[in-house]
């Protein structure tokens, strides 16, 4: 190879930098630039990643001129560490520890103490004169070197270990003594001869040769393979070796080691927060045999290290403009940074983090913006547990919906709605909800099912509401008859207190406190900053006045979309819903229509107002009408009695509307061309509701009524013709004018490819990629959970297509509907509605495809804002603000 | 208007011709043509679909200079017949017709005798000598304008005839005396008076003029527009006005009139066909008070002008190339031709008609194929009724498959198979077909089900089967418990003898016989052309050896759907099918998928036999597993004894295996991908029996193993990898080399949206156009048809999408689907598969979209060989041929 292969780092020069990942991975590089910047970091050298794939494409053999090269970098990292390898009295130990570009589980990790051997053993015994640790860290190297290079699995010298301590009937590893070790020593080389057919390796440079090429194959396990298919790394990168001296923070009290970060990674506070152990190794603060000490202890056990640490990471922190995890190690009073990374932090403290670092000066508004992950909102904007207290788990379900409930459990919508009318906290436990729950869900605190996945009704209405969910809980059994939960072999019965965490499908029998949300300070401050830059509208998806004022508060502009059919289940409305149902002929559907009429023009009334000026995006009925009958002959009774008609005649109904495909079925503007006094009633209510509004209470009221599953444009036109009548005849009657918009839901296949056809008669697109997902995969939501599970299993699935837009498919048909549409209407106004609008990945793809907005439940419009100002950050410089 | 706007005809001369059609309507245009070619045809003029269209746009008033050209061509008229309107000797008499482009019902049609009123209804009895017939010509031009052009309602004058026949005492209009018409002429003009407010207009000139106007008014009348609707025939068309002088048949023993064909229009044969009545007019022959004669009785009663009549008809065939239905009239002694146009045929006399007219040389063998209607050919594949015997229809269904059936009734598929089996022929009645009817179908001569549309299971399985069904016969009632079938107050019972006829619906009590179809002569002869000219392949569905060899005698190019599902429902699979469903693991599974294995070997071996050399394209299993199980605890039961495995188990899996919408659930390569077992077994037999066929009986196997419902390339690659590797394995274990290929069914969205990734891994497609138009629209199948009805009804859709193609959604797709797949792999073979593969339109289509074959049922081979053909011609010359 014509190109450098080695890359030296130490004595304050480095031969590379932190740009260089591809070349020398994420470690190496980061390793080369601490040099760089005059950090102290022991001496070393980096394998590029080139010689990684060389040595791959060639079966194992590295690039001819590759030796000289990696003689003079062991010759000149001898030079720097002031060590030799194999030497009899200063020994060069190194660690060897493969990088790529990205973290990158399954690959082989590290090896230590490399370089030892028996007379190595001696020297650093001597040297240190602590033999028992030379020892032990001879047995421990084999251990970890054979495991890893020789293929001798570690299981094996397990078992000879636990035999040599139970025959010394010791039980700590700590209590070997020298003669254990020196005995295990020449048994653990025993087993490598006869399992590997070979000596274990003496020589230094031939266990560093075999440790470096292990590290190249290791690119190549399965493991490491299966790992970058699932998250799309290409298999080209190949991986650097890092070979670097070892310190030792075990050699006396002027030696330490410890761990740090630059700001608290918890609440984001900007305070030096860390630990260590005197006279200690790394592993010893992990294996948690001794107690570490806080860092701000070392000031005053070594001020000088102390305060050369605070400067060396506060400088870390600023070079890298972000918070940093690192590691240290004090070899006789001499500091060493082993490793620097961006910490991992909670949402909480990322938030503050990014808001104080803006004060600070240290980064950019943009750069804040990119630095909180936006599903990550989710924790601040639900109650949740105290994360300090500790609890038993009894059981878990799916996340469904986020955030934690507490309160008394109720098995029945009905007693949840009474409960809560008397001032009491419920949890409502079903094997699964229906769309009669609803009021109960919307009665209690939190919802906990035994069936459904993440997309059941009871974990998307949830979600909709913003209220904690455990879905598909099937450890649990509910007896809603009996009137009992059974867990495991506890009973819960009704009136006992469970909390519910909907953010991590826990669990718990009993009553815990709960941190209530707060909207304003880093986060309010962040999202000033967001709204500012994003494009995208974020609208929020609304049926009720409540719901329509959370999601003013958390900043929506608009509804995008109002499901008429949620008005529908109320006990005061349902039965007449049903009488129209059960109508026989169109004038007795307009009585029980006429009869709903007023329900519905209220409820607009409220939704109005909440959104004063803001667009209110109402979709007609769509759900298919046997939803609103009984399941049941014993139900269809029970009707009968409420509703005066006989229970057959029900019956008969509920068979007759009994469907194979509900799905495919008789709904959308199905329902609204065979039964147009429907469509009329709910336009009536719509555009009487907006007269009255605009007359008596000067409010602007901005109607956009939505056509669902339009599949070709003959059907708009049919309702749009009769949407325009009424609401003339309304606004005539009311002496009023509204400036009112007729559109559609894009979430047909056949709709997608025929928008331009569509756009002539629509003034909106609203794309319900809920359905569209649906028929472009051929997927019922309701049942394809079961094959999506074994799909995201054998990778035949980066993602649920349910849960993130699928932007290959479904995408296309998306991007095609848009340019259609457009085609014809160049502003057509275009949205989404539906679970992926508030989904991170789902919502840049919406800004990239030039959508308007983006309409969400209300308690994700402040995650899909993020992601929207996010995909405009994106957007003008791809690749510096990337987050992958 | 500066251009001209009347076109006059008579004496030899016209000044339009036959190609005016756009100007002069079908009718003007080819009274034009006649004159012109020397026909003997009475005087007269077009008034063009120029004027009409004024005349819409300007609200009834007519070009300014109209009205000059107008009086110039009555003047015309009068002096070319030798009449003049009014005149009290020899008064002009004139029929008023419309005549758009199309034939098209709905605007208004005809009006005789205009020019009639008091003076010169006695000029015409001094003329004729026949004052009745003057007099009964009045009355009936009175009613027959009035209600066409004053509005005044045909009942009205009905009425007032009644009472007066009542009053008189007689029964027929003939037995009117002279004295009963006058009465009745002054009642007539009484009732115009005082239901219009205006006087009966006496002015010939002005009864003109009306009748001219209310002509283009009908252009727009609601019938003749939701007609055009219908039949997307557009609005701006218009209709011309043809004026043209009377002449009498009815004026003594050398006056006749008649009608006529060149050809026999019902079986073909070239025969001088129709029949006349002397001293009549048209109406006589049509009200069937005397029975006409034969035409050939004129050559002795008027040699001459028979002679005459006979040499004109044959040179109006020549002419225009096809059988001509004329009608003539001759006016003591004179010949005159009324009217000549294309005559409508049967199937079986358009195939012989086309064939000859080649071989006499008067058409081309394009123009042959362009002369047969594809769909009609359904007629002559089918044994039918003798269409000679009369019969009487008890019940009438849906036609579902055509062809007729006799035979036995049945209730039960086991006896159906068991009395086949015994050499009866039966029909099995049931209220619907499920899959395990499958073999009582197969056994069957005809179905019969009182349930369920043109795409029900027993309408499409019966199609598939080319087998004669009545569906969804909504008037009879089944009581297959009860072992009886009642139609009205008639009650059959098991063995009773039933008739079918498929092609009609029709039900009839009894044993009619039935004639069978012959493939040779005329029809094999237009087929030999038919395949020379197509490019389009064409293969058929079939799942059994024999539905193959039925398809091979109809032509077909191979298998393009072989729907192994079907293969399972056989009595002696079925458990081990239900055996493999029920196994809680795949080891299990394997048990029971190896006992199905030599079945499914034995089914390939028949059907790679029937074949030999052509391409099977075997669909692995595909239907949702459920379908295999009982529907009812109590099936549980029956089967539980059978099998041996508890019912509550069998019970629990059939509820596991529930599913909320089938249609989008667990199927397709879904199972393949989730129980692996299948897809391997299932190669296994394809190949095995591939290898086996090629050893031993040396006979070409080319199997194309179709993986359905693959909506992401990941998932036919798993598929795919997994047929390589069990084929691979097959191969060398049987030490053969099977030249097979893997593709996949393009029916889900999302595969057409991604078919270029696809294309990488497929090596054919197939568009499953059955899903694909369901999936597209949202529709179940299985639920759409109500709705589906009230679109068609409200001309939302033109047509049904599952019978026609939808070419502006679906048809999008399909285009896109292929486009993608050949960006990647040009020669990729595509096909279509389902029932729009045997659909005319829908096949010209596919000719059109570049595919490489269809495929449909068996008995659909010829009519998709014969669309396939027309493709082509109308391709090279889209108007010349085209048959609109």
């Amino acid at each position: 190879m014509a190109e450098k292969m080695i890359y030296s780092f130490g004595e304050g020069k480095a031969d590379g930098d932190g740009k260089m990942k591809d070349l020398l991975g994420g470690k190496g590089a980061n390793l080369a630039e601490m040099v760089k910047i005059g950090v102290p970091v022991p001496p070393g050298f980096t394998i590029t990643t080139k010689v990684c794939n060389y040595f791959s494409k060639n079966s194992g053999k590295l690039p001819a001129d590759f030796d000289g090269e990696y003689q003079k970098a062991i010759a000149k990292l001898e030079n720097s560490a002031g060590k030799k390898f194999g030497d009899t009295e200063n020994p060069l130990l190194v660690s060897v520890r493969s990088g790529a570009k990205f973290s990158m589980p399954g690959m082989m990790d590290t090896i230590l103490n490399l370089g030892l051997n028996d007379k190595t053993v001696a020297a650093i015994s001597k040297k240190t004169g602590n033999r028992r640790f030379a020892l032990d860290a001879h047995r421990r190297f084999i251990q970890m070197f054979s495991d890893v290079v020789l293929e001798v699995e570690k299981e094996l010298f397990e078992e000879i270990l636990a035999t040599a301590k139970k025959k010394i009937k010791i039980k700590l590893d700590t209590e070997l003594r020298e003669e254990d070790l020196e005995k295990l020593i020449i048994k653990y080389k025993e087993l490598v001869k006869t399992r590997s057919g070979k000596k274990f390796p003496e020589d230094p440079t031939k266990q560093l040769a075999l440790a470096r090429d292990a590290v190249f194959k290791s690119w190549n396990n399965p493991r490491a393979f299966t790992y970058r298919r699932l998250n799309k790394i290409s298999d080209d990168l190949g991986t650097a070796v890092n070979i670097q001296a070892m310190v030792f923070g075990n050699m006396g009290d002027d030696s330490a080691t410890g761990v740090g970060f630059t700001r608290n990674p918890s609440t984001g506070r900007r305070e030096f927060y860390g630990e260590y152990l005197t006279n200690a190794q790394g592993e010893d603060v992990v294996a948690g045999i001794r107690t570490p000490k806080p860092i701000i202890e070392l000031k005053k056990e070594m001020p000088a290290v102390f305060l050369e640490l605070k400067s060396i990471t506060d400088n870390l922190e600023k070079h890298y403009r972000d918070i940093q995890d690192f590691e240290f190690t004090i070899e006789q009073g001499e500091l060493y940074m082993l490793q620097t990374r961006t910490g991992k932090r909670t949402a909480h403290a990322a938030v503050k983090i990014a808001v104080d670092m803006v004060k600070e000066k240290m980064i950019s508004v943009e750069e804040a913006i990119m630095r909180v992950e936006p599903e990550s909102l989710n924790q601040l904007l639900h109650p949740v547990i105290n994360l300090s207290d500790t609890y038993e788990v009894s059981a878990k379900g799916l996340p469904a919906s986020p955030g934690a409930a507490v309160g008394k459990v109720v098995f029945d919508s009905d007693d949840a709605v009474e409960m809560a009318g008397n001032g009491e906290k419920v949890i409502l436990v079903r094997t699964e909800t229906c769309p009669d729950d609803i009021h109960g869900m919307d009665s209690a605190e939190g919802i906990l099912t035994a069936r459904g996945g993440m997309t059941s009704h009871a974990a998307v209405v949830a979600r909709g509401m913003g209220k904690c969910c455990v879905a598909g809980c099937e450890e649990i059994k509910v007896d809603e008859r009996g009137g009992k939960l059974t867990i495991g072999n506890k009973i819960i019965k009704k009136n006992d207190w469970l909390t519910l965490n909907g953010s991590t499908g826990e669990v718990i029998i009993g009553k815990l406190p709960t941190v209530e949300p707060t909207l304003s300070g880093d986060f309010g401050k962040l999202m000033i900053w967001v709204n500012k830059i994003r494009r995208l509208g974020v609208r929020a998806n609304a049926d009720i006045p409540r719901d329509a004022k959370v999601a003013r508060e958390f900043g929506a502009e608009g509804i995008g979309l109002c499901r008429t059919e949620h008005m529908f289940f109320d006990s005061d409305r349902l039965p007449e819903m049903q009488k129209m149902i059960l109508a026989d002929n169109a004038p007795d559907r307009v009585v029980a229509l006429n009869k709903l009429l007023p329900f519905q023009k209220n409820d607009f009334i409220g939704l109005f107002k909440e959104m004063k000026g803001y667009s209110v995006t109402i979709r007609l009925l769509d759900p298919p009408l046997h939803e609103f009958l009984p399941k049941t002959k014993s139900e269809a009774q029970e009707l009968s009695k409420k509703i005066g008609i006989d229970a057959k005649v029900i019956w008969q109904k509920t068979e007759e509307l009994h469907e194979i495909n509900p799905m495919l079925g008789h709904r959308g503007c199905r329902l609204g061309i065979t039964y147009p006094e429907i469509t009329e009633m709910q336009t009536r209510a719509i555009i009487s509701a907006a007269c009255e509004l605009q007359k008596k209470n000067k409010i602007k009221v901005v109607p956009e009524i939505m056509v669902p599953l339009v599949g070709s444009v003959a059907e708009l036109k049919n309702q749009r013709e009769l949407i325009d009548r009424i609401a003339a005849e309304v606004m005539k009657t009311a002496n009023e004018k509204i400036k009112y918009f007729v559109g559609t839901m894009i979430e047909v296949p056949r709709a997608a490819v025929t928008a331009d056809e569509i756009a002539e008669v629509a003034d909106f697109f609203s794309f319900g990629t809920n359905d569209l997902t649906q028929m472009t995969f051929g997927f019922s939501r309701d049942d394809a959970g079961k094959f999506i599970k074994i799909y995201l299993d054998q990778k035949i699935f980066a993602s649920d297509p349910f849960q993130t837009l699928d932007v290959d498919g479904v995408g296309k048909l998306v991007h095609m509907g848009i340019e259609k549409g457009r085609s014809v209407k160049k502003d057509l106004k275009v949205g989404i509605c539906g679970e992926h609008g508030g989904d991170p990945d789902s919502v840049k793809f919406c800004h990239r495809a030039g959508m308007n907005y983006v309409s969400c439940s209300p308690y994700r419009v402040p995650i899909a804002c993020l992601a929207a100002a996010q995909a405009v950050i994106e957007e003008k410089s791809d690749s510096e603000y990337s987050m992958k």
